[in-house]
């Protein structure tokens, strides 16, 4: 990272999903972008999906009950939370001794919009995604999450495609 | 940059044209992904215009004779030439003394095939590019080089918004 990058403070947000890819789009981040001696702030952010796509994880088409419902929601924000934390722990793992600050935060919606609008309001300095969602946000939505925020957003984007050939998320 | 990114020999390639948004795309690349302690290398990329697509620099359709075929060509060469050197200038003046290794390639034809081509010949670590080429990148093609780019190459894309507001090229 060059000298200017080391002493300014910049706001990084790795968009993660349940999926390897954003996993490991985090690790490269982690060795390839954050300086450890720097102000740089990470900032995980995981879209949650919005009750109207739940319906969709089954295929079915039944309309749920309240219970079913109230069910889902705990499923989605433990997965959420599960993502976070095995975000955070990878971070952990990288970082060595934890120099890098990780921050975390989960929008409800449509990834595209929840990236967009979060970059936007946090006014970050880079975005870094994965070229893919293996998560439910490949299977809800079609297009490409990572095409429609690289045209959107303002700041610059770090597109990370994990290779086929990688094992364990580490390059 | 990570410790390991600064030890770590990195190939890195920056799409350049004769449009503001690559050198901007340049610059921010030197202050925020180059490590000026490290091994990487900055390798210049410049898509020179195959001669078929000449007579659509002027929008007649005449067919020309050698005597223009040359004279485009020197001036493609010309041009060429210019925007390496441009960013060439940037390098120097960016990395204050001159530690950042910097190399220079020159591909013909359509951008997209040239970078693309490059990043796996040369094994390239990253691929860094602005979103949008001002040049006759722009204008001689339909569809967004960096999105081709950004699913078809294998390592990880910056795409490299230029702000509105930006002046000179520089954050």
């Amino acid at each position: 990272m060059a000298d200017v990058a080391a002493t300014k403070e910049r706001r990084i947000i790795v968009a993660i999903d349940e999926g390897e890819e954003s996993m490991y789009a985090l690790t490269w981040c982690l060795k390839n972008v954050i300086s450890q001696n720097s102000n740089d702030t990470l900032i995980l952010l995981y879209a949650k999906p919005p009750r109207v796509v739940y319906p969709t994880l089954d295929g079915t088409g039944y309309l749920f009950s309240s219970d079913i419902m109230a069910s889902m929601d705990r499923y989605v924000s433990d997965m959420a939370n599960g993502v976070i934390e095995k975000a955070k722990k990878l971070c952990r793992e990288q970082s060595g001794d934890g120099q890098v600050k990780v921050e975390a935060t989960v929008g409800d919606g449509d990834p595209r919009d929840v990236i967009c609008d979060t970059v936007e309001k946090l006014g970050a300095d880079v975005l870094v995604m994965g070229s893919h969602g293996y998560g439910w946000i490949k299977r809800a939505f079609l297009g490409s999450v990572s095409n429609h925020c690289a045209q959107n957003v303002k700041c610059p984007v770090l597109i990370v495609k994990k290779p086929k050939s990688t094992i364990n998320g580490s390059k």
